[in-house]
């Protein structure tokens, strides 16, 4: 049941800049893919199955760039301390944990079906260094019909031993194990390469992932320029680099022949920014995990007029919240203490630009996805906002900015992945 | 009914900074007034009906220190401005409605409804400039059992017509008969005293509403240094004060003499500050509104420290959520924006300092409320957070921050006001 008409308000992005609304549209899907939005039905698909979503909206699924399944259970949790500390205090002890597949069983089901009720269509996530664990969380979330990119995460040094892979050899034969599991038993879940960051791996680890990543065509994700004492460690770890974008880069881990997603870019220079141009990364901004952890704030808006490629993320569980409504409202709020408190030369996020990081930003990552144009794969949220009164007649803007900072689950009442209903 | 026992994990503040614990504690309750927290419960009092709450949260009840009900309707709209250009586009307009009684009775239902339903027990309520409407809002928090204060907004320039009242002598009269009307119908629904700000109040009508406050001794409530384009305005409009504090002090509008709330307050300066220490005036912190509307963040902790009286508040519409959690989420994270962005020697909010923040410290202007002392009226929440996976058990604080990041009203099971058990 992959052709079908959708019939509601549409509101896809037709620039990062401005919304594109169609009230009362009808939207063709034909083998999972959209055919377009037309406000009347074109004669020739009159004849295919309707869905009436009456007065509700429908919008493109949401893409979640950055998030840790392996910290899902301590979301909320440990929010009093910055970047490095957090992640020995908190977050090692508990991804440490997932050596039992009976723990990594429990948290990983809340986790996928968590994310399966959420706004979140597609997303890009971190496992934990442990590959049995790994490929059963990949497996739930085939099993979920959402589509997903899910990293063994490699680490060799400056961690506690329960979550340092023992040398490079075996770091990258169980990779390359994992990664062959994971190519031949599923679809949607595909194997992404997923160094932690700069300080948790070797010069050696580095060059090996960069081989597999070459033999197998694999996408990339990692973290860069999050927090102050972060930057200056990989300063440390690796005088001879240019910028902390470099010291991936040098390793050919920085994106230009490959996909490539680097999280938070807080504190990005300019000849930093210029690579990640140059080199096609896509920015994963979290703004929720950048205030709890008190990294900063990243000057989104700038690197839209720049070009460059931002997608919106929660990066649970530095970010709380899995869903994507409140990661635009955080990404819109952060912004303006932003413009407020730091540099009035970089403008606040609109609700369009959010919206715009939320869907077509992120979703690029993952192919044609994200908006509602002819040939993109048909990934929809249907909202029913009736719940939120309103006390006069309201446009789609309006209300979807009300989804962003009144919406949740609850008005959430379909799903679609790449052209399947999920509920 | 107001003679019972509680049973569950109980917690309130020792202090600003501390919480006080009970893990399956007892909490009496005689005449809706707190008889203290014991481990076991007193033989004297085990005859009482118990309500054993299990393994849920019992916490103090929330007060929001100011909200405005007129704005109701338009939370989560209009977030692209900042203050005065934001009030002229978005809430005068809005406020005008509530002339019509129809329109009032259709949004105050609501936001009574939502209001009841939420964390907040007590709030300080701003209602519009129109008496009926807003005795028609008392007369439904009246019949909610929330406890309130509600105040007739007072403004006679510096607006539009629609929400200008036509001259002093007809701004006093209306406002004493609503007064009166008030004091006489309504037991738990109080009036509070309510010139918008400076700028939209001549001095006639301050000298005339501080008649109105001494002949009736009522508290009173406005808005204090919020945005610097408000802040200047009142320079230009009050050259003799030595502040926007002393702008309301020299009509005695400013505590001292009556109980005083100050919404905002984010960029008090030091003299102004001494004057809300020495006159005990209640700030009303209100993050998301001060992020929503781009004005900055207050440094709530270094006030906390100055031992000012300081209370959260949503301060709907410019902030968008009815709920406390989420205004104590807010405050901590704009707190640590501001330490990141602006200021290090002004240490981010704890998760316990946010809650002192929604409970006692809000509740001081309420009397002896927020905490669960001998002789505190009884405003209890209960929350059942089991639906908040965790994969090991926690302690109580570790529950409480989840329930701030993670909670909605799905999580509020039961809700106790002065007593009386609303649901």
């Amino acid at each position: 049941m992959k052709d079908f008409v959708i019939k509601g308000h549409l509101v896809d992005s037709e620039s990062p800049d401005r919304l594109r609304c169609l009230e009362n549209g009808y939207l063709v899907v034909t083998d999972g893919l959209c055919r377009g939005v037309f406000p009347a039905l074109p004669e020739r698909w009159a004849s295919l199955p309707l869905a009436d979503f009456g007065d509700r909206l429908v919008v493109p699924g949401m893409c979640d760039l950055h998030v840790h399944a392996g910290q899902f259970a301590f979301r909320g949790l440990g929010m009093d301390l910055e970047l490095l500390e957090w992640l020995d205090t908190y977050t090692f002890p508990e991804e440490a944990k997932f050596k039992d597949l009976a723990y990594a069983e429990l948290v990983y089901d809340a986790f996928v079906s968590v994310l399966r009720r959420s706004c979140t269509t597609r997303a890009s996530i971190f496992a934990t260094i442990h590959p049995e664990a790994t490929l059963l969380l990949m497996e739930k979330l085939e099993a979920s019909g959402l589509r997903t990119l899910v990293g063994k995460v490699n680490m060799d040094r400056n961690c506690p031993d329960p979550v340092r892979e023992p040398d490079v050899a075996t770091a990258l034969r169980t990779t390359e194990d994992w990664i062959c599991a994971a190519l031949s038993r599923f679809q949607h879940t595909r194997p992404i390469l997923t160094p932690r960051f700069i300080p948790t791996c070797s010069d050696a680890l580095m060059e090996g992932l960069k081989g597999l990543q070459r033999k197998y065509g694999l996408p990339t994700q990692s973290h860069l320029s999050e927090n102050y004492g972060e930057i200056a460690w990989v300063r440390e770890l690796s005088p001879d680099a240019d910028h902390y974008g470099d010291a991936y880069d040098r390793f050919g881990m920085f994106g230009g022949d490959h996909r490539c997603i680097m999280a938070h870019c807080v504190h990005s220079g300019d000849e930093e920014l210029e690579l990640i141009r140059r080199n096609g990364v896509f920015i994963a901004h979290s703004p929720e995990s950048n205030m709890n952890i008190a990294s900063g704030v990243a000057p989104i808006s700038r690197y839209l007029a720049m070009g460059l490629r931002v997608g919106l993320a929660t990066d649970l569980a530095g970010g709380s919240q899995e869903s994507m409504l409140r990661a635009m409202m955080h990404a819109i709020q952060a912004s303006k203490l932003r413009w407020r408190l730091l540099d009035e030369r970089v403008a606040p996020l609109t609700a369009a630009q959010a919206f715009w990081l939320a869907t077509a930003g992120g979703g690029e990552f993952f192919g044609k996805v994200g908006r509602f144009l002819e040939g993109y794969e048909f990934d929809a949220l249907v909202f029913d906002d009736s719940a939120l009164l309103h006390a006069i007649p309201l446009d789609l803007p309006s209300r979807l900015e009300r989804l962003i900072y009144l919406g949740d689950d609850r008005n959430l009442c379909a799903k679609y992945v790449a052209g399947q209903r999920l509920f």
